[in-house]
Protein backbone atom coordinates (compact mmCIF):
# COMPACT_ATOMS: atom_id res chain seq x y z
CA UNK A 1 0.00 0.00 0.00
CA UNK A 2 3.08 2.28 0.62
CA UNK A 3 3.62 2.71 -3.30
CA UNK A 4 0.08 4.72 -3.35
CA UNK A 5 0.66 8.82 -3.63
CA UNK A 6 -1.06 9.69 0.00
CA UNK A 7 -4.26 10.81 -0.93
CA UNK A 8 -5.33 7.74 -3.01
CA UNK A 9 -4.22 5.53 -0.13
CA UNK A 10 -6.52 7.77 1.80
CA UNK A 11 -9.15 7.26 -0.51
CA UNK A 12 -8.34 3.63 -0.85
CA UNK A 13 -8.62 3.08 3.42
CA UNK A 14 -11.68 5.10 3.39
CA UNK A 15 -13.31 2.77 0.72
CA UNK A 16 -11.86 -0.27 3.04
CA UNK A 17 -13.74 0.87 5.68
CA UNK A 18 -17.19 0.00 3.84
CA UNK A 19 -18.56 -3.58 4.83
CA UNK A 20 -18.03 -6.02 2.31
CA UNK A 21 -15.25 -3.94 0.47
CA UNK A 22 -11.65 -5.58 0.81
CA UNK A 23 -8.55 -3.64 -0.08
CA UNK A 24 -8.47 -5.33 -3.27
CA UNK A 25 -11.80 -4.17 -3.91
CA UNK A 26 -11.07 -0.57 -2.19
CA UNK A 27 -8.34 0.04 -4.96
CA UNK A 28 -10.42 -0.53 -7.86
CA UNK A 29 -13.10 2.15 -6.73
CA UNK A 30 -10.54 4.53 -6.02
CA UNK A 31 -8.99 4.27 -9.45
CA UNK A 32 -12.90 4.65 -10.61
CA UNK A 33 -12.96 7.50 -8.77
CA UNK A 34 -9.74 8.70 -9.94
CA UNK A 35 -10.86 8.04 -14.04
CA UNK A 36 -13.75 9.83 -13.34
CA UNK A 37 -14.75 13.56 -14.87
CA UNK A 38 -13.84 16.21 -12.31
CA UNK A 39 -17.71 17.28 -11.88
CA UNK A 40 -19.01 13.53 -11.03
CA UNK A 41 -16.00 13.31 -8.39
CA UNK A 42 -17.10 16.20 -6.74
CA UNK A 43 -20.95 15.23 -6.68
CA UNK A 44 -19.96 11.95 -5.57
CA UNK A 45 -18.35 13.62 -2.64
CA UNK A 46 -21.39 16.46 -2.10
CA UNK A 47 -23.81 13.02 -2.17
CA UNK A 48 -22.14 11.69 0.95
CA UNK A 49 -21.95 15.14 2.82
CA UNK A 50 -25.66 16.21 1.79
CA UNK A 51 -27.20 12.73 2.78
CA UNK A 52 -25.48 13.14 5.94
CA UNK A 53 -26.30 16.49 6.87
CA UNK A 54 -29.85 16.58 5.98
CA UNK A 55 -31.24 12.76 6.69
CA UNK A 56 -32.71 12.16 9.98
CA UNK A 57 -35.15 9.92 11.37
CA UNK A 58 -38.74 10.99 11.22
CA UNK A 59 -40.22 11.55 15.02
CA UNK A 60 -42.95 9.76 14.69
CA UNK A 61 -42.21 6.07 13.56
CA UNK A 62 -38.13 6.75 13.20
CA UNK A 63 -37.47 5.62 9.61
CA UNK A 64 -34.71 7.69 7.52
CA UNK A 65 -36.33 10.88 6.44
CA UNK A 66 -35.27 14.70 5.22
CA UNK A 67 -36.78 17.86 5.67
CA UNK A 68 -38.78 19.02 8.41
CA UNK A 69 -41.71 16.86 10.18
CA UNK A 70 -43.12 13.26 10.03
CA UNK A 71 -41.67 11.02 6.73
CA UNK A 72 -44.10 11.01 3.57
CA UNK A 73 -45.77 7.21 4.50
CA UNK A 74 -46.73 8.67 8.15
CA UNK A 75 -48.03 11.82 6.61
CA UNK A 76 -49.89 10.06 4.14
CA UNK A 77 -53.34 10.69 4.31
CA UNK A 78 -54.27 7.46 2.23
CA UNK A 79 -52.46 5.28 4.98
CA UNK A 80 -54.00 2.95 7.79
CA UNK A 81 -53.16 4.36 10.72
CA UNK A 82 -54.71 1.55 13.02
CA UNK A 83 -51.99 -1.00 11.96
CA UNK A 84 -47.66 -0.55 12.75
CA UNK A 85 -45.49 -2.47 11.14
CA UNK A 86 -42.30 -3.05 13.22
CA UNK A 87 -39.24 -3.41 11.66
CA UNK A 88 -35.44 -3.62 12.40
CA UNK A 89 -34.14 -1.50 9.58
CA UNK A 90 -35.10 1.26 7.17
CA UNK A 91 -34.00 -1.43 4.57
CA UNK A 92 -36.58 -3.22 5.71
CA UNK A 93 -39.31 -0.85 4.92
CA UNK A 94 -38.18 -0.68 1.25
CA UNK A 95 -38.83 -4.40 0.88
CA UNK A 96 -42.70 -4.10 2.60
CA UNK A 97 -43.06 -1.34 0.33
CA UNK A 98 -41.76 -2.78 -2.52
CA UNK A 99 -44.28 -5.67 -2.27
CA UNK A 100 -47.26 -2.86 -2.59
CA UNK A 101 -49.20 -5.28 -0.07
CA UNK A 102 -48.90 -3.57 3.21
CA UNK A 103 -50.56 -0.32 3.58
CA UNK A 104 -50.62 0.99 7.20
CA UNK A 105 -47.80 2.81 9.34
CA UNK A 106 -44.06 1.34 10.06
CA UNK A 107 -42.01 1.96 12.80
CA UNK A 108 -38.21 1.26 12.63
CA UNK A 109 -36.01 0.40 15.71
CA UNK A 110 -33.05 0.70 14.32
CA UNK A 111 -31.48 -2.99 15.40
CA UNK A 112 -32.74 -5.74 17.04
CA UNK A 113 -32.13 -6.43 21.18
CA UNK A 114 -28.70 -8.40 21.38
CA UNK A 115 -27.02 -9.13 24.54
CA UNK A 116 -23.99 -10.36 22.81
CA UNK A 117 -23.68 -6.68 21.11
CA UNK A 118 -24.54 -5.08 24.35
CA UNK A 119 -27.84 -3.70 22.74
CA UNK A 120 -30.49 -3.34 24.83
CA UNK A 121 -34.11 -1.70 25.02
CA UNK A 122 -32.61 1.82 25.58
CA UNK A 123 -30.94 1.58 22.51
CA UNK A 124 -33.42 0.89 20.03
CA UNK A 125 -36.61 3.40 19.34
CA UNK A 126 -39.05 0.87 21.63
CA UNK A 127 -40.15 3.99 24.30
CA UNK A 128 -41.36 5.81 20.97
CA UNK A 129 -43.49 2.68 19.82
CA UNK A 130 -44.98 2.29 23.09
CA UNK A 131 -45.71 5.70 23.28
CA UNK A 132 -47.73 5.74 19.96
CA UNK A 133 -49.55 2.91 20.97
CA UNK A 134 -50.21 4.04 23.99
CA UNK A 135 -51.63 7.21 22.79
CA UNK A 136 -54.75 4.84 21.39
CA UNK A 137 -55.90 4.29 17.80
CA UNK A 138 -53.77 1.28 17.29
CA UNK A 139 -55.65 -2.15 16.33
CA UNK A 140 -52.67 -3.80 15.05
CA UNK A 141 -48.97 -4.90 15.38
CA UNK A 142 -47.36 -6.72 13.24
CA UNK A 143 -43.84 -7.93 14.05
CA UNK A 144 -41.67 -7.75 11.05
CA UNK A 145 -38.37 -8.21 12.48
CA UNK A 146 -36.22 -11.04 10.66
CA UNK A 147 -36.69 -14.54 11.64
CA UNK A 148 -33.54 -15.00 13.58
CA UNK A 149 -32.36 -15.37 17.24
CA UNK A 150 -32.27 -12.10 18.28
CA UNK A 151 -35.34 -11.08 15.03
CA UNK A 152 -37.52 -13.45 17.56
CA UNK A 153 -36.04 -12.18 20.37
CA UNK A 154 -36.84 -8.46 20.21
CA UNK A 155 -40.63 -9.15 18.72
CA UNK A 156 -41.07 -11.48 21.51
CA UNK A 157 -40.29 -8.94 24.06
CA UNK A 158 -41.92 -5.92 22.42
CA UNK A 159 -45.40 -8.32 22.19
CA UNK A 160 -44.52 -9.04 25.73
CA UNK A 161 -44.69 -5.02 26.34
CA UNK A 162 -47.49 -3.87 24.09
CA UNK A 163 -49.69 -6.92 25.95
CA UNK A 164 -51.30 -4.32 28.45
CA UNK A 165 -52.70 -2.01 25.82
CA UNK A 166 -55.20 -4.33 24.67
CA UNK A 167 -53.70 -4.81 20.57
CA UNK A 168 -53.40 -7.52 18.16
CA UNK A 169 -49.76 -8.11 17.90
CA UNK A 170 -48.83 -10.14 14.84
CA UNK A 171 -45.83 -12.15 13.65
CA UNK A 172 -45.09 -12.53 9.50
CA UNK A 173 -45.86 -16.17 8.91
CA UNK A 174 -43.06 -18.51 8.16
CA UNK A 175 -42.69 -21.25 5.18
CA UNK A 176 -41.21 -21.85 2.36
CA UNK A 177 -40.20 -19.50 -0.24
CA UNK A 178 -42.29 -18.37 -3.06
CA UNK A 179 -40.43 -19.91 -5.90
CA UNK A 180 -37.96 -22.21 -4.34
CA UNK A 181 -37.70 -25.89 -3.80
CA UNK A 182 -38.82 -28.24 -0.97
CA UNK A 183 -35.82 -30.29 -1.18
CA UNK A 184 -33.60 -27.09 -0.40
CA UNK A 185 -35.82 -26.03 2.55
CA UNK A 186 -34.02 -26.13 5.91
CA UNK A 187 -36.02 -28.46 8.57
CA UNK A 188 -36.95 -25.51 10.88
CA UNK A 189 -38.29 -23.71 7.80
CA UNK A 190 -40.44 -26.91 6.80
CA UNK A 191 -41.53 -27.86 10.58
CA UNK A 192 -42.78 -24.03 10.20
CA UNK A 193 -44.74 -24.85 7.02
CA UNK A 194 -46.10 -27.38 8.66
CA UNK A 195 -47.51 -25.65 11.42
CA UNK A 196 -48.77 -22.92 9.60
CA UNK A 197 -50.45 -25.16 6.47
CA UNK A 198 -54.28 -23.63 5.43
CA UNK A 199 -57.37 -25.12 3.59
CA UNK A 200 -56.98 -24.60 0.17
CA UNK B 1 -36.14 2.82 -4.74
CA UNK B 2 -38.73 5.78 -4.54
CA UNK B 3 -39.08 4.67 -0.79
CA UNK B 4 -35.81 6.44 -0.29
CA UNK B 5 -35.51 10.43 0.79
CA UNK B 6 -33.73 12.34 -2.29
CA UNK B 7 -30.48 12.58 -0.95
CA UNK B 8 -30.20 8.72 0.12
CA UNK B 9 -31.76 7.79 -3.31
CA UNK B 10 -28.92 10.32 -4.55
CA UNK B 11 -26.02 8.51 -2.72
CA UNK B 12 -27.15 5.14 -3.45
CA UNK B 13 -27.07 5.97 -7.19
CA UNK B 14 -23.39 7.45 -6.95
CA UNK B 15 -22.42 4.37 -5.11
CA UNK B 16 -24.34 2.15 -7.79
CA UNK B 17 -22.03 3.41 -10.60
CA UNK B 18 -18.69 2.33 -8.87
CA UNK B 19 -17.22 -1.00 -10.82
CA UNK B 20 -18.82 -4.35 -9.22
CA UNK B 21 -21.31 -2.43 -6.92
CA UNK B 22 -25.22 -3.54 -7.99
CA UNK B 23 -28.04 -1.87 -6.18
CA UNK B 24 -28.36 -3.66 -3.48
CA UNK B 25 -24.76 -3.57 -2.50
CA UNK B 26 -24.85 0.20 -3.03
CA UNK B 27 -27.88 0.79 -0.66
CA UNK B 28 -26.01 -1.44 1.98
CA UNK B 29 -22.87 1.52 1.53
CA UNK B 30 -25.10 4.12 1.72
CA UNK B 31 -26.62 3.28 4.46
CA UNK B 32 -23.31 2.60 6.13
CA UNK B 33 -22.33 6.29 4.91
CA UNK B 34 -25.33 7.54 7.60
CA UNK B 35 -24.20 5.19 10.12
CA UNK B 36 -20.45 7.39 10.03
CA UNK B 37 -19.65 10.02 12.39
CA UNK B 38 -20.58 13.22 10.65
CA UNK B 39 -16.58 13.75 10.59
CA UNK B 40 -15.83 10.51 9.03
CA UNK B 41 -18.23 11.25 6.18
CA UNK B 42 -17.04 14.11 5.90
CA UNK B 43 -13.62 12.95 5.81
CA UNK B 44 -14.61 10.46 3.09
CA UNK B 45 -16.10 12.98 0.93
CA UNK B 46 -13.20 14.99 0.91
CA UNK B 47 -10.59 11.86 -0.11
CA UNK B 48 -12.76 12.19 -2.77
CA UNK B 49 -12.14 15.60 -3.77
CA UNK B 50 -8.64 15.43 -3.00
CA UNK B 51 -7.87 12.36 -4.71
CA UNK B 52 -9.18 13.96 -7.74
CA UNK B 53 -7.62 16.88 -7.34
CA UNK B 54 -3.85 16.56 -6.37
CA UNK B 55 -3.06 12.95 -8.22
CA UNK B 56 -1.95 13.16 -11.63
CA UNK B 57 0.54 11.61 -13.84
CA UNK B 58 4.24 11.53 -13.17
CA UNK B 59 5.61 13.42 -16.29
CA UNK B 60 8.63 10.66 -17.07
CA UNK B 61 6.53 7.08 -16.07
CA UNK B 62 2.77 8.15 -16.62
CA UNK B 63 2.21 6.46 -13.03
CA UNK B 64 0.05 8.35 -10.95
CA UNK B 65 1.24 10.92 -8.51
CA UNK B 66 0.82 13.93 -6.18
CA UNK B 67 3.07 17.11 -6.10
CA UNK B 68 5.63 18.37 -8.30
CA UNK B 69 7.65 16.83 -10.45
CA UNK B 70 8.85 12.76 -10.96
CA UNK B 71 7.23 10.66 -9.05
CA UNK B 72 9.06 8.70 -5.82
CA UNK B 73 9.95 6.13 -8.03
CA UNK B 74 11.24 8.28 -10.87
CA UNK B 75 13.30 9.94 -8.71
CA UNK B 76 14.65 7.89 -6.36
CA UNK B 77 18.64 7.17 -6.88
CA UNK B 78 18.69 3.98 -5.76
CA UNK B 79 16.05 2.30 -8.79
CA UNK B 80 18.19 1.33 -12.05
CA UNK B 81 18.05 3.61 -15.22
CA UNK B 82 18.56 1.44 -17.38
CA UNK B 83 15.86 -0.90 -16.91
CA UNK B 84 11.87 0.12 -17.75
CA UNK B 85 9.34 -2.42 -16.92
CA UNK B 86 5.84 -1.19 -19.04
CA UNK B 87 2.54 -1.92 -17.39
CA UNK B 88 -0.78 -1.81 -18.27
CA UNK B 89 -1.97 0.19 -15.23
CA UNK B 90 -0.67 2.04 -12.07
CA UNK B 91 -2.16 -1.15 -10.18
CA UNK B 92 0.41 -3.24 -11.98
CA UNK B 93 3.09 -0.93 -10.38
CA UNK B 94 1.65 -1.91 -7.19
CA UNK B 95 1.76 -5.76 -7.75
CA UNK B 96 5.51 -5.37 -9.52
CA UNK B 97 6.60 -3.58 -5.83
CA UNK B 98 5.07 -5.84 -3.92
CA UNK B 99 7.40 -8.08 -5.00
CA UNK B 100 10.48 -6.31 -3.90
CA UNK B 101 12.20 -8.02 -6.47
CA UNK B 102 12.29 -5.00 -8.89
CA UNK B 103 14.48 -2.41 -9.06
CA UNK B 104 14.26 -0.71 -12.43
CA UNK B 105 11.98 2.10 -13.71
CA UNK B 106 8.63 2.20 -14.84
CA UNK B 107 6.27 2.90 -17.37
CA UNK B 108 2.65 3.07 -17.16
CA UNK B 109 0.89 2.92 -20.63
CA UNK B 110 -2.78 3.86 -18.99
CA UNK B 111 -4.83 1.02 -20.95
CA UNK B 112 -3.79 -1.17 -23.91
CA UNK B 113 -4.15 -1.68 -27.53
CA UNK B 114 -7.69 -2.95 -28.02
CA UNK B 115 -9.01 -1.85 -31.79
CA UNK B 116 -12.62 -3.92 -29.94
CA UNK B 117 -13.01 -0.53 -27.73
CA UNK B 118 -11.24 1.96 -30.02
CA UNK B 119 -8.33 2.41 -28.32
CA UNK B 120 -5.43 3.31 -30.36
CA UNK B 121 -1.78 3.73 -29.44
CA UNK B 122 -2.39 7.70 -29.14
CA UNK B 123 -4.86 6.50 -27.02
CA UNK B 124 -1.83 5.39 -24.49
CA UNK B 125 1.57 6.96 -23.05
CA UNK B 126 3.37 5.08 -25.80
CA UNK B 127 4.89 8.47 -27.34
CA UNK B 128 6.70 9.09 -24.25
CA UNK B 129 8.16 5.80 -23.90
CA UNK B 130 9.37 6.04 -27.42
CA UNK B 131 10.92 8.88 -25.87
CA UNK B 132 12.58 8.13 -23.19
CA UNK B 133 13.75 5.08 -25.05
CA UNK B 134 15.45 7.01 -28.00
CA UNK B 135 16.94 10.11 -25.29
CA UNK B 136 19.01 6.69 -24.63
CA UNK B 137 20.17 5.11 -21.06
CA UNK B 138 18.17 2.30 -21.51
CA UNK B 139 19.22 -1.49 -21.79
CA UNK B 140 16.56 -3.40 -21.57
CA UNK B 141 12.80 -2.90 -22.00
CA UNK B 142 10.43 -5.64 -20.08
CA UNK B 143 6.80 -5.64 -21.40
CA UNK B 144 4.69 -6.79 -18.40
CA UNK B 145 1.68 -5.97 -19.84
CA UNK B 146 -1.36 -8.70 -19.11
CA UNK B 147 -0.73 -12.27 -20.60
CA UNK B 148 -4.14 -11.76 -22.46
CA UNK B 149 -5.03 -11.49 -26.18
CA UNK B 150 -4.32 -7.72 -26.05
CA UNK B 151 -1.90 -7.50 -23.34
CA UNK B 152 0.00 -9.76 -26.24
CA UNK B 153 -0.54 -7.30 -28.77
CA UNK B 154 0.42 -4.53 -27.03
CA UNK B 155 3.58 -6.03 -25.96
CA UNK B 156 4.14 -7.33 -29.52
CA UNK B 157 3.42 -3.56 -31.21
CA UNK B 158 5.80 -1.99 -28.56
CA UNK B 159 8.79 -4.55 -28.99
CA UNK B 160 8.80 -3.70 -32.41
CA UNK B 161 8.15 0.36 -32.29
CA UNK B 162 11.50 -0.36 -30.28
CA UNK B 163 13.25 -2.46 -32.16
CA UNK B 164 15.21 0.60 -34.47
CA UNK B 165 16.93 2.29 -30.75
CA UNK B 166 18.71 -1.50 -30.15
CA UNK B 167 17.06 -2.23 -26.61
CA UNK B 168 16.67 -5.27 -25.88
CA UNK B 169 13.07 -5.87 -25.25
CA UNK B 170 11.78 -9.00 -22.87
CA UNK B 171 8.53 -10.24 -21.68
CA UNK B 172 7.44 -11.96 -18.20
CA UNK B 173 7.69 -15.69 -18.29
CA UNK B 174 4.57 -17.91 -18.55
CA UNK B 175 4.09 -20.71 -16.30
CA UNK B 176 1.93 -22.36 -14.15
CA UNK B 177 1.78 -20.22 -11.05
CA UNK B 178 3.52 -20.61 -7.86
CA UNK B 179 1.51 -22.76 -5.00
CA UNK B 180 -1.05 -24.01 -7.99
CA UNK B 181 -2.02 -27.63 -9.15
CA UNK B 182 -1.17 -28.87 -12.47
CA UNK B 183 -3.98 -30.55 -12.88
CA UNK B 184 -5.82 -27.00 -12.70
CA UNK B 185 -3.83 -25.43 -15.03
CA UNK B 186 -4.97 -24.76 -17.95
CA UNK B 187 -3.53 -26.23 -21.71
CA UNK B 188 -2.37 -22.83 -23.04
CA UNK B 189 -0.41 -22.53 -19.68
CA UNK B 190 0.98 -25.65 -19.41
CA UNK B 191 2.35 -25.86 -23.03
CA UNK B 192 3.90 -22.23 -22.52
CA UNK B 193 5.53 -23.74 -19.16
CA UNK B 194 6.51 -27.02 -21.00
CA UNK B 195 8.27 -24.26 -23.92
CA UNK B 196 9.85 -22.15 -20.98
CA UNK B 197 11.47 -25.19 -19.38
CA UNK B 198 14.91 -24.43 -17.27
CA UNK B 199 17.73 -27.37 -16.07
CA UNK B 200 17.60 -27.20 -12.61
Amino acid sequence: MQYFSPALENLVEHFAKLPGVGVKSAQRLAFYVLSLPEEEASAFAKAIVDAKAHIHCCPICQNLTEGDGPCGICASARRDNATICVVADPKDVVAMERSREYTGQYHVLHGVLSPMNRVGPDDLHIRSLVERVSAGGVEEVIMATNPDTEGEATAMYLSRLLKPFQVKVTRLAYGIPVGSHLEYADDATLIRALEGRREI
